[in-house]
């Protein structure tokens, strides 16, 4: 039987497997955060991180691409400097879809594209690819991502995950597309050049994240543990 | 200076000119219905089309495609077969959008692609695309063809704009996707499929239809009057 896949913007619609999408940059920090923390707890609110800061913690966390005085950059590239059993992440966009999540999310980048296709095959027949946007607004960024993950799931699409497909069918417009978006030059005109660079890249990693009970751990560690 | 281009969806977000586009079928009848009447009245609510009705009017409609009984249908091919002064029309959705529209509205579909960007491009420095959708649910035939017209208006777009041109880069993949659209089986199925293939006609007339106080004139005409 062929897979479901519906394409939302900011929450789900369903109640079921949902892929959280936020390219720049939450999902792509989250997913090389794995490497060097056993889990990573988002929070939405600012004063919450601090909380957990002011118990020695390691946070990070941004507001609008700018990094919270004190706390690590939410960064693909600055988190792997850092090692820890967990680490805080609260971001604009992406921390804040997670909470709203109401069953098991996974997160989506093109870094774990195909990884995270293949995890969405397994777990269930049906999924829901949820674009984080940015502050409510459409971000094609999320749009182009999404795109490039239901394609490679492969499946029975409703019609706005299969207009993502539709923009996706040429890799260097789609690069252009992510390098001119709002979300990357607001990151470059702060210094975070190489971070939009490092989101581009397909498929480095076999990292999948899973959120489950406000916690995010690996699909292969959640799978050793239950 | 750069037109700029934006996309949205169901409702106008600007107050400014827009260009409505519900292309299965509300657009194309409108602007096939302009050859043989001299405006069109939309209005979205069935008891105000039935009362023209009584007062012997013309009237089309349909209600999810099946044409209302004893009204002409929602069809581009159908209204050709007709002529009059006035046509009164009621859609599922098109007709809905246009009420809400705060200013001047164009509609857009492909038959009349270029000649309604040139027209935008005469009118106004600023455009917003409109699409309709069905029932509050994005239509992709709506999003492609909206991505047609923004490719032909070449300006500087918003995010949801520009996703929309990197859809429609391949026209056999657009053609194929509005031939496929729950829209396009829906009228299939009510046996209205060769309004479907007119309908992804390019560039058959020059007629530019324009909303402008609860009626719909071409645009050659108001100038004419105005």
């Amino acid at each position: 039987m062929a897979m479901r896949i519906r394409l939302s913007f900011e929450r789900p619609e369903g109640s079921g497997l949902c892929i959280m999408v936020d390219l720049l940059r939450a999902s792509a920090t989250i997913t090389a955060a794995l490497d060097r923390f056993r889990e990573v707890i988002p929070v939405a609110d600012i004063e919450e991180a601090m909380e957990y800061s002011r118990k020695g913690y390691l946070v990070a966390g941004e507001r609008g691409g700018e990094t919270l005085p004190g706390f690590i950059a939410n960064s693909p590239l600055e988190v792997k400097n850092y090692r820890g059993d967990v680490l805080v992440l609260t971001t604009s966009n992406g921390t804040r879809i997670l909470e709203s999540v109401k069953s098991d999310a996974l997160v989506g980048c093109l870094n774990n594209l195909d990884a995270v296709a293949e995890a969405a095959r397994e777990l269930s027949d049906e999924v829901e690819v949820v674009m984080a946007g940015v502050n409510g607004r459409f971000a094609i960024e999320d749009f182009l991502c999404a795109g490039e993950i239901i394609a490679a799931i492969d499946g029975e699409m409703d019609e706005y995950a299969e207009a993502s497909v539709l923009a996706v069918q040429d890799r260097s417009l789609v690069d252009d597309a992510i390098r001119r978006s709002r979300s990357a030059e607001r990151l470059g005109g702060l210094g975070f050049m190489d971070d939009v660079e490092y989101c581009i890249k397909r498929n480095i990693t076999g990292n999948v994240p899973v959120y489950r009970d406000g916690r995010i751990e690996l699909m292969e560690e959640i799978r050793r543990l239950h």
